[in-house]
């Protein structure tokens, strides 16, 4: 039977400001990507989501980023690489202290925006996220996209990794994502993501902007939380998963 | 033989700035409190703190504080309990992944600035910040000034207490510090810096304002590190006590 | 014919992060607290807020805080004297940027949150602000609670003061707020404060907690922004007033 | 008679921390590139160094950044355009109060550190720069390298622009700066630096790493001044420069 994860950012306000539904995504996903105060998340707020996240069974990661509140981590930094890997072993270090007070532990890594695409191709920020990882022990799991540079060195280093997709963006036919921006490049519409979800999950494949249908073997999906109606169109989704006979369940 | 710790704020630049010489400090204290991040202290700084501190078989410890970078902790804030608490516990667990990368652990807390000055009586933040240190989990030992609220708290919330004594600060007959600002609360002689060292040590003593002897049971003596001079002040402390035959020793 | 301000804090959002209903409020208040940064407000979000408040003809006022996006200002901090004096000034200089590119001007300054109610009675801070607004030049009116320390410096100083009144909050028989957190400090029901504001803008009275009808002079009504339902509740006030022979419009 | 300017940044502290030697340098530099708080400079500061400069007759320039405080601004960031604008703005207008407190204005702007770095090629972010620059209005001399992109903008839109040279750089045969980090890219002889300061005011021309003599036009010359000896080596160029008939002025 095949089985896949569903992840989501959590998490992400700052002190007064809320911008995801934390509560209802945590009945929905079997992985949590937390914010860790770098571009989004609170101590106290960090310390809820991992309390709910415990309660809920959903596994607990470090969503790391680089410093920058007032761009939401949005914003692609040089940071020379020495200061990345800190940054990222900081991140790590201080989820933890609230997962295991909520009897869970962090379970994988998973950059942030502009951290995230950086990664994918830099050599030099993808060595430092991973040795951010390695200083933070306990061999954690990246999680990213197939090919990526990240992954690679991740595993080249020792470290698990875990490939994910995204039902709500278009792919090229290569495989890759079609960059924000470019027209298309996000499936707005539900119904078409709820399909998109089940091929990915099933099949491993995914309808490309031309038409094509191409290969991407991912064992986690990206739900995004900060849309309205984020909350129900995960529940679609796993819903749709489940009656298509794959079983949702945390990859960690 | 009577032994005592010496302990010293260290790691206190940030990014671009430096301000203590923890190179120099760590070739003579015994216990390191490194800053976390809120009231200075980045992450590549932390993780080379350790490293020195590891190197040295000097103890390392987390000195939290109020989210505060641009008063440098200094400013007293009426911050919630619960976001105290879990800013406390996020400043240890990012410590922590320094210090275990380093081969050592974080093996005690002690506050800083206004957060220290304020815990010796205000109640509810001295309750948070022992709620803090019970969330990051390891029951740390927590070092303050003897009669201080937080140190009651964390007494008998189960954690060791560790108290301690400045030598170049004055005292009162009854055996606290003279509020900085009034007259003759700083000792600016390192004669007399080092006399006082050597009482406090060995007898539990040290002249008052007043020119009484007083009692101040103290396991550390906190040398400063922020001024020209520290190391050499710090050294000449570190001798005298050993010729006095105290061994200065961590307390952990 | 008697007149009143309306006035509410906007542009409270920071980077991805939003909080009022910037668009809404401005079709309705008359004088727009800006926030400038330091508990909230982005410069770009400032800027938006300026252009739409002139093109509105809103007032524009600075909304100054204690440095602290995570309290969003709510946490009473000591700040020096001097250090708070420049930090107002800082705030108000930046808003007078975009408030000029968008052809208006800075025209009144409000403290907010936690420093707001700090000036009430904190000779050394209300004195600070004041100091502050001296410093930014050009004799701005200060707003704040009647009778409160900031006022009364900001009198002596010669700076034109502006009284302002919540409709929304309980009054003692003094005519001093209720503390928020006590019962009753708070009124939920959007009739009685559409009734309260009328009140506050005809006769100077409001009913106390204790049921008795105290006076409280006030030349502004503050209507908050930052709840569901704010825009609608503020329109149903200016409708009221209106139709209680009451002008609405700005102080300065 | 030839003039040249020189400048420097000053004000590179923040809260407790000091980095530039503002007093010394004051008394030497003709134009001061004062931080605005978003790489360094907290509103006092700012006060302080706006005051010094006022008395000794220095030009005050905004030193404008990326907001970095933990970089720095020395970590290149992808900031939107709309963002990057305001933010510029937003330095200018928070310097600006405390220019005018001190009875001068701000004169000119320079953007610092990789923002620098980066408008003298990126179309993008030097069109930003000059839209901030409009934004903060009294059209503002920019100052940056001969040839710059954010140079040629600033000249388009009608803003005066002021070369600057460095007289302990490298040069390429093309009259440009050699990265730093390659060798030789640096020149840290000081009466080396005396001489190619000389050579910079009087004719133009400075040797290139090559040996070639080559022409940089500058009407104004950078000292830094966070090294140690900064102080000193200003002096010494400035001694020199007059002696060599070449007036030390302000551009502005």
């Amino acid at each position: 039977m095949t089985s896949i994860d569903l992840n989501a950012d959590l998490g992400e306000g700052f002190g007064r400001w809320r911008l995801t539904d934390d509560e209802g995504l945590l009945t929905v996903v079997t992985s949590a990507n937390v914010a860790c105060g770098f571009h989004a998340g609170d101590p106290a707020t960090m310390r809820r989501v991992c309390e709910l996240a415990a309660q809920r069974g959903v596994t607990v990661g470090a969503q790391v980023s680089y410093r920058d509140l007032a761009g939401f981590g949005r914003r692609a930094m040089d940071v020379p690489p020495a200061e990345l890997a800190a940054e990222v072993a900081y991140q790590i270090g201080a989820l933890e202290v609230f997962a295991r007070a909520a009897g869970t532990r962090v379970a994988y890594v998973k950059p942030h925006g502009a951290l995230y695409n950086r990664v994918v191709r830099d050599e030099e920020q993808a060595a430092a996220v991973v040795d951010g990882v390695l200083l933070a022990g306990g061999a954690l799991p990246v999680l990213g996209l197939p090919g990526s540079r990240v992954l690679e060195l991740a595993g080249r280093a020792g470290l698990p990794v875990v490939t994910e997709a995204f039902a709500d963006r278009a792919y090229t036919d290569e495989g890759t994502l079609v960059p924000r921006g470019r027209e298309g490049s996000v499936v707005a519409d539900p119904d078409a993501v709820v399909e998109r979800s089940v091929g990915l999950a099933v099949s491993g494949t995914v309808t490309a902007l031309s038409g094509a249908r191409v290969e991407v073997r991912a064992r986690s999906l990206c739900v995004h939380g900060d849309t309205s109606g984020a909350v129900e169109l995960a529940r679609r989704i796993h819903k749709r998963l489940a009656a298509s006979g794959v079983r949702v369940e945390a990859f960690a």
